[in-house]
């Protein structure tokens, strides 16, 4: 595991040295945390949504976040643009399924971006991959209240099916390449608090996969951090609003040292 | 009166058991704010938008918010989609008219509104709630510049008349069901120095008319709730922002018992 | 300078004393915290972004922003409606070109406000001045990566073609009507630190330039202000996130006094 804690602790560092550009579209509810955070951890954030622009602002881009927490059809629209000019260039696309399953709609569009552009990291909660998966999984409004039996089992066979990584949030993070299947233990109950912390957690993981092209690290790395800066900020909290500042503050001030030594990153099955 | 907080605190205690989704079609300043009221007091929350899905997500919820402060004719359908479903299911619907009256477009849509859909309590300020009951009360943007001379007799009035329950924000906050009228005492002045607040009391009461079906008792309740943590928040705020923070954790940690002593609700007349 | 910080310091007190309406088309990041800037610093904010009610809700108000940062033609409807009926009227308009140059989109809208409204102060950061000067300038999302050599003359240049008041945020504000040229030397780095602290800049201008008509004198007013309460906050910020805090906390408290001393603008250039 020193190896993996040693890769997303220089991936860190290279975050900060580099400022790679995180394009988001993205949900109205966490557009500014999820801004904020993309500056804290060392990147730039930019929001730009319209259908005539995103496709050029791409191109600068290390990475794309595609959110449909509050999806409508002109979003849609905005993310195939900017989601074919970065399979074009091969600018790593992080897919965050608010809420698939929860209505008929919101499970087509995120089948359809799934199935026509080329998704690199698919990140969601329990619920939200078991409806995507075909095994079941449901969400009430945005919130998993039915995950999946073999998570492990679930993300490895997604994974492989749509050669991607496939990371479901939970207590432990299960993440998988469709070969390798991780788990990053880092987190606190207090993120189950606020809204939006499984919008940051993806937009940790897009700026790591904007610096490490194995998309598997880029992931655990992404949610190793951000579980990391949870656990610290959780000290300092009095409630949630106050845990949210000290979790933003954690970010910014984290070091790739600490992240060295405090990710817990576990390797739970590896098939060559 | 010990009847009504006794009430109120059973209220609070069933959100925390049953978390209801809140469904709110709503403003694009508060969008985040009232996600975070809606969790801390214990409920979850859905902000989905769309004309395509929003009559399916509402059908999962146990109230719906209406609240057109940034409003367009997209909100406009999709308001009408999900409140027709929710009139269908029995589902309450709480209307927030922010800025009725500043412009012509405002009152108007906030009129079809009440006119086209079952609303089943309608929350604005003293200047919102004139202007909508044809008996003056002025707005700018979206602050009361006038209210009106007796808001009792005037939510007594304009209640019996729509069949709703109306609530006028202030420094007492006034509740009519047109029969009943309550008074809210609870509050503090920070509550003006900060956007909206009014949208977070409105989600409270949504919360609590997801499990109360006396709505002059939900909106009673809800007022009484949120006035009561910015009561305790204000002594932690050294200013504005500090206060926002304080409020936000104080709701998640507000407890039944808390609420059953600190309620301030008056009867101020009834009518049977 | 005594002078200039004499006039700064009684347009504040006139802030608070008129509580005009700044009525924001503004990008969908900033909102929440734009509105908050708004009331703390003494004045009312409103968000409204509809095109059939911007034209009516304008001409209540004291000023006019318009921030595409997150622009769709829809918004360009209404900031041209908004803008046409403030232009009638001679409410001041403040334009945040946030990303200018970054996508050919944006630079034409931005190019298209500036030639076709009445634009009185112009804000924005040297990537982005840059671009829309002509002279150069690059940016990276919403972030200058590179300025421009002079940006004092710049200023000078643009804003004597232009007719209208130009500010390059930077260590040193950059402002000039095309005569005079201020610099600004109040701020803060923790600033840097956080989205939207361009966005709320420009919104302290707009409440400046609602009550003070000498509009370089406004533009410095709300920079020194802003930069002014950065100063006193950092000295309570543990991380971007408790700045941002004490930052908007710190808003709401500053006096006039307190800004007539601690206001640092020079005069760099005075051509009579």
């Amino acid at each position: 595991m020193n190896g993996i804690n040693h890769q997303i602790a220089e991936a860190l560092s290279r975050i900060r040295q580099t400022k790679p550009l995180v394009h988001h579209i993205t949900n109205l509810v966490v557009m500014n945390d999820t801004a904020n955070v993309t500056l804290h951890v060392g990147a730039l954030p930019v929001m730009s949504r319209a259908p005539e622009e995103v496709g050029e602002m791409v191109r600068m881009a290390g990475a794309l976040v595609l959110n449909p927490g509050t999806l409508t059809t002109f979003e849609i629209e905005s993310m195939f643009i900017a989601g074919r000019a970065a399979n074009e260039l091969g600018i790593p696309i992080v897919l965050d399924p608010v809420g698939a399953g929860a209505t008929r709609f919101r499970l087509q569009m995120n089948e359809r971006l799934l199935d026509e552009l080329r998704i690199f990291i698919l990140r969601g909660n329990a619920g939200e991959i078991g409806a995507l998966s075909g095994v079941g999984g449901e969400v009430k409004g945005v919130e998993s209240i039915k995950g999946v039996d073999d998570p492990a089992a679930v993300a490895r066979a997604m994974a492989h099916q749509r050669e991607m990584v496939i990371a479901i949030g939970g207590k432990r993070d299960i993440l998988s390449d469709g070969k390798r299947i991780l788990g990053v233990d880092n987190g606190h109950p207090w993120l189950t608090t606020i809204t939006g912390t499984g919008c940051m957690a993806t937009t940790m993981i897009a700026a790591f996969a904007a610096v490490e092209r194995d998309y598997l690290i880029a992931a655990a790395g992404g949610l190793a951090c951000f579980g990391l800066a949870a656990e610290m900020a959780s000290l300092k909290a009095n409630g949630p609003a106050s845990f949210r500042l000290a979790l933003l503050d954690q970010i910014y001030h984290l070091t790739p040292e600490q992240l060295s030594q405090g990710a817990r990153v576990v390797e739970l099955h590896s098939e060559i």
